[in-house]
């Protein structure tokens, strides 16, 4: 296909690196050669860095814009993404599928640099993408800058020089945390109906929006809120080539996070009811509040859940 | 005025040549030297193809993106157009006014190649536009790809060389289809206030917004839910300068969609019950659901219609 | 920190200078060398034009993108704003702060100009930014075009040779004129919760949406619609960082519009009732219908106002 996320992310990286004030970021570089672009750690980051980072994680495939939506009395930005390559953008680059420890390091890896790296392999080789590129680009959703040893653990998985690596990184209780989280709402959505069963290269269009979670300092609240807006506030739109309308039916009912035990309550609630492990928590839940699924083989329209207004506000009003 | 839109439009198009992989469209070069786009025939297109499809159709002259948008239980992705020359690039360039048929070959043909081939030149005689420009770019919405006999035919009309046309190609039942139809929202609206005896030299800037359809496979049913998004989900802003306020508004009133005898069911029902045969439905039909006109002139601001989110989601839901 | 609004602003100028077309604006070079960009004086300006005013007036610090809003029975095109340095972006820049009277000449000012001439001299100081730059670019709300004696009069209180400013200019009364002022509704916000007390340097992030006033030909009532799309329509969403939650909620609750004793009607019907004497009318009503307020330090997030579609609907329907 000749596509390289890991090429079309460094682009977009490059930009950053290029204009660190416009972005609010801080570029360092670490002794290995290896870029660190912090967008949440020690610098700010900010709007344009959240739209940024969503679009690097999709691998320069997809693009991220900002909107306002309607979330019962609650009013709020929201986000916007697009992908006409859901299965690479989302699934092969996007999907937070790496869990990166390096000695006391921890960060859930995520962008184009899995699909050198083969996070997980399984994955990759169900939507057939393989990156050729020695450059790789990775996200890292941590509260802590990298070190060269995280550089070269990563750079070493992807089978590039560290020279060539670029890590963007930010927590998740920081503006791009929020963002980009939200931003991976159509992806959630993809990832549910690929464990309900759908071949993610079926899907060949899909977009969503997610309203953006107001920040708490604490880590596992911002994962709460932030899952949150995807939960409880997440609409998504996918466009597939499916043979039996009635197979694909019954996989959109069960698709939207209304569909799991766990739905109803903020993720934080739900989460501490489990004793904060994420092995009791419905797998289930992560999807989008709302799902709409277009067969272009048969041109059935099939929508699945709904907007819970009163949670989203729950969640971000709770301390 | 020195304004081309065929010019403008050619440098869009050429971003999509330059990376056909970003706009996931396939580029053909005819014997004649013709440059075909196909942004939904054998390629995919997308969202990416959809608004640049959007803005050619404009000539350049105006602005398309993404939003989301509530339609009753439905929340589905919307497209927002926005023009700063309405009579140049909504009448001028984007509205549908080239039927072309060489042999076999059947397309609708619209933007910028039709300020060189004056189609219709009635249109181009009331608002006093012509296009000075030895390239020329088309859009074709269309099933099958052209051929040279078909550009031949369009450069000529255009008093073009073929090797100076461009040829964008995407069927009504594509992605693109869905995106660039939704994206004539604004253009429907002020052809029916033209019908309805408004000069639109009158019409100083003018946007809209409208939902994009989800894809049918049979173009007649595709035909009808694209359709339907700007009938009945199809909302608009027009800032005019008019002497009389009350002329204007009775003008006004006809203007939506709603003011048609054949309003209220999904386009397709209307077509069927037409034999479907055109020439029976009323032409009145195609407009927005929803019209704000503002007099500059008086300040008045003037709306008509409404949105009808039950029959956008019977539309979407119909097989 | 060396940003400097004026510079950032100037590259945005000189896209306009240099596609004047594609703006709808008119450029001229008075005899001192200034430049006047007319976006709605002589020229008609547009949607373009009016993002482009609302980016120069945040001196480059922030962005801007249309969306769609449902107010009542109204759909409305919409103006989302957003920016990761307020204090610099909004009060630093866009606050319309500089009252230029030269002989007849009048207008509001805004812009990165302030920033040189320091108007006001007491919110720098608060702010603690200043900008270094041998180029000035200044924002005029004015019906008429300034010349050299304006231009010489705004270069000398900004440091800077006539030959190196640049004067962007629109009425109240104007499609530029609409959509640069509800581009204010982030900034509206901030000047309010800063008259209320807090340290706009504490706040990291702004954003917000506000509809678009249709146009009326006088300017008193021009001014009027445009006050009201953010008084009724505006809402915004700020992130800060304070210690105590109690005193941030005490000011948020204060911020909003409805929390003036003026609010509940029309700006028009308030003007005319002080007499059209601006001193007899409250300044606590100048601020956005609607304001979340989410404090990183504690995570909570505060929601005070609401929006009012009615008072919307009166304003822009009332002749």
């Amino acid at each position: 296909m000749g596509l390289s996320v890991n090429k079309l992310a460094e682009e977009l990286v490059k930009e950053m690196i290029a204009d660190p004030l416009r972005y609010n970021v801080a570029v360092h570089e670490l002794s290995s050669g290896a870029k660190v672009i912090d967008a949440g750690v020690e610098a700010g980051g900010g709007f344009r860095a959240g739209l940024k980072a969503i679009e690097i994680c999709m691998g320069g495939l997809g693009d991220a814009s900002f909107c306002y939506g309607t979330y019962g009395e609650l009013f709020l930005p929201s986000v916007f993404v697009s992908t006409d390559y859901p299965a690479i953008a989302l699934l092969g680059s996007q999907f937070a599928g790496w869990q990166i420890k390096v000695g006391e390091y921890f960060a859930m890896g995520s962008g184009p640099a899995r699909a050198l790296a083969k996070k997980p392999s399984k994955m990759y080789a169900k939507i057939g993408y393989e990156d050729q590129s020695d450059v790789a680009v990775i996200f890292l959703e941590a509260d802590k800058l990298p070190d060269d040893e995280v550089a070269k653990f990563v750079a070493d998985a992807c089978g590039v020089s560290p020279k060539n690596l670029y890590m963007v990184v930010a927590p998740t209780s920081c503006i791009v945390g929020s963002i980009q989280i939200s931003g991976r709402v159509a992806e959630t959505g993809l990832h549910k109906m690929f464990e309900e069963g759908l071949d993610p290269t079926r899907v060949l269009f899909a977009c969503g929006c997610a309203p953006i979670a107001s920040i708490h300092g604490k880590s596992v609240k911002a994962m709460g809120r932030t899952n949150d807006m995807i939960l409880y506030g997440g609409t998504t739109f996918y466009v597939v080539d499916y043979e039996k309308d009635e197979e694909l039916a019954e996989m959109v009912e069960k698709t939207p996070s209304s569909a799991s035990r766990d739905y109803g309550k903020p993720f934080y609630e739900i989460f501490k009811e489990a004793g904060f492990d994420f092995y009791k928590v419905d797998p289930g839940l992560f999807a989008p509040a709302y799902v709409v699924v277009n067969n272009v083989r048969t041109g059935s329209t099939i929508a699945a859940g709904k907007l819970n207004a009163e949670v989203v506000h729950k969640s971000l009003t709770s301390s």
